[in-house]
């Protein structure tokens, strides 16, 4: 198939990818010198070291920051165990903001053992985002409600498609503030007979924050641990990564890939996979989708 | 938590919960002995043996129809192959009309083997379902289009909302002849913030074939065989059959559990558990669902 490729500087790598083999400043020089143009890193990397020495690090390597992972789930048993939830979190955006990120990621959670009210933790989650709004705006720091795959509503995000994220963002944000937005991962959505239009209302609202690449494997035999990189499984990423450029998307795609397969390589070798698989995502030349699109 | 249960005669058996452990005719007697009010077969227990003289059993056993299993999934890698698919189902609908089945459950199928697309595989199953209803209408079957969780989007169903389902509807049966409606399964539907408003679209267009209980459980060890019965796992089924019963729905609630743990029972130990599971659904009283919902 003929079509564009996108840019090596246009990916950043998410450091799950890599299976947190190494400090994070070890995998800021690796990253930088595969090529990539961005690094998403998650707490446990950052929170117990020199957080603003790893943010100065990363930009003298020329790296942007496109996202920290992740927020603490929000919903709890109790209504102290939701307001720990979000100091937690609130705890968290103080060091999102001195990486100088682009987004804090919201996994919103789910279920709080023994319930079966999705409704209840939905309420919950909306409250607790309500509740990090006056910290982000002060911190200058965007949340991105990551809407996860409905196969995760149990027990990780109860947030399960764009349209309901894209609620949430209404609800809680009227005035578009650029504080709030929605972090769209191809792995939770590329089933959704709306993404395509959902991703053009998420950019067209300005809430477009963050994208993550990867891929559906079939047959996937762990729910949690077993996607794809790109170009591995079944996702058209050529007509997602399309629409989202299409929408006027000007930030980095974000390789984000939980594979207990792939954590047996060692860093370089996963970087030099990664760099071969963002590559080989090709756009439809001139926006001509397959015809049924 | 106080409330009203639903009378073991509403409840139907699909045969898979059994694990086809027996032939047709000892499973109709062993469901109707248990004191359910219905059952569903699979083709594989029909196709070869006497159709005719099962129906008889099975209306002799007092015993509905409650659905029939299933269709051979539409998309195809050739047009040749869609056409091989769309007679496979119009042979199973003759199937379905001796059975005097309340429908034949479309399980539409996804991508064929080296697609990417999901347009062209919903297109195939829009084609499919239409080729289909000339002979729905003549043989008095209705057709149930049963969305899939989204983590079956690759390889069994690409409809995977009920929204989604109620748009096919629409578009393919715009006069709502009674032939053409939805199969809605809680284990595939009970993360959609849309599900509650959505059953009841369903039953108010007249298009609610079948209902389907089973539990999502935490951690779902395999994305098949890994099934709850009701009460076992996450799933507000209360609520969910609270909708259904005050948007109207008077058909019979399916059992429908894939677990290899619970085929390692017997019939007889299955049916009991099934009929306590059953039981142990508790619709709030005086449709009182909780306050958040």
């Amino acid at each position: 198939m003929s079509g564009m490729t996108i840019d090596l500087r246009r990916f950043s790598i998410n450091t799950a990818t890599l299976g947190y083999q190494a400090p994070l400043s070890d995998t800021i020089e690796a990253v930088a010198r595969a090529g990539f143009g961005g690094i998403s890193p998650w707490r446990r990397e950052v929170e117990n070291e020199n957080a603003p020495g790893l943010a100065r690090q990363i930009r003298a390597a020329g790296l942007q920051v496109s996202g920290y992972c992740r927020s603490t789930c929000f919903p709890g048993a109790s209504k102290r165990e939701w307001l720990a939830n979000v100091e937690d979190n609130k705890m968290a955006l103080r060091f999102a903001a001195e990486l100088g990120t682009k987004c804090f990621v919201l996994v919103v959670g789910a279920l709080p053992p023994g319930s079966r009210s999705l409704p209840d933790a939905r309420q919950q989650v909306a409250d607790g985002i309500a509740a990090l709004l006056a910290d982000a705006q002060a911190l200058g720091v965007s949340l991105a409600i990551e809407p996860l795959h409905p196969m995760y509503a149990a027990d990780r995000a109860c947030v399960n498609t764009i349209e309901q994220a894209l609620e949430l963002c209404a609800l809680l944000d009227p005035h578009a503030t650029g504080r709030l937005g929605v972090a769209i991962d191809v792995y939770h959505t590329w089933w959704d007979p709306k993404v395509h239009d959902m991703m053009a209302r998420t950019a067209s609202e300005g809430r477009l924050l963050a994208f993550h690449v990867n891929d559906w494997l079939v047959p996937t035999a762990d729910i949690l641990m077993d996607r794809g990189l790109p170009g591995e499984g079944v996702i058209d990423l050529g007509a997602l990564t399309n629409s989202a450029l299409d929408a006027g998307y000007d930030g980095l795609f974000e390789l984000e890939v939980f594979s207990s397969r792939i954590w047996r390589l060692s860093v370089s070798e996963i970087l030099e996979l990664s760099s071969r698989a963002c590559l080989s995502i090709t756009r439809p030349k001139e926006g001509r989708l397959n015809s049924a699109t």
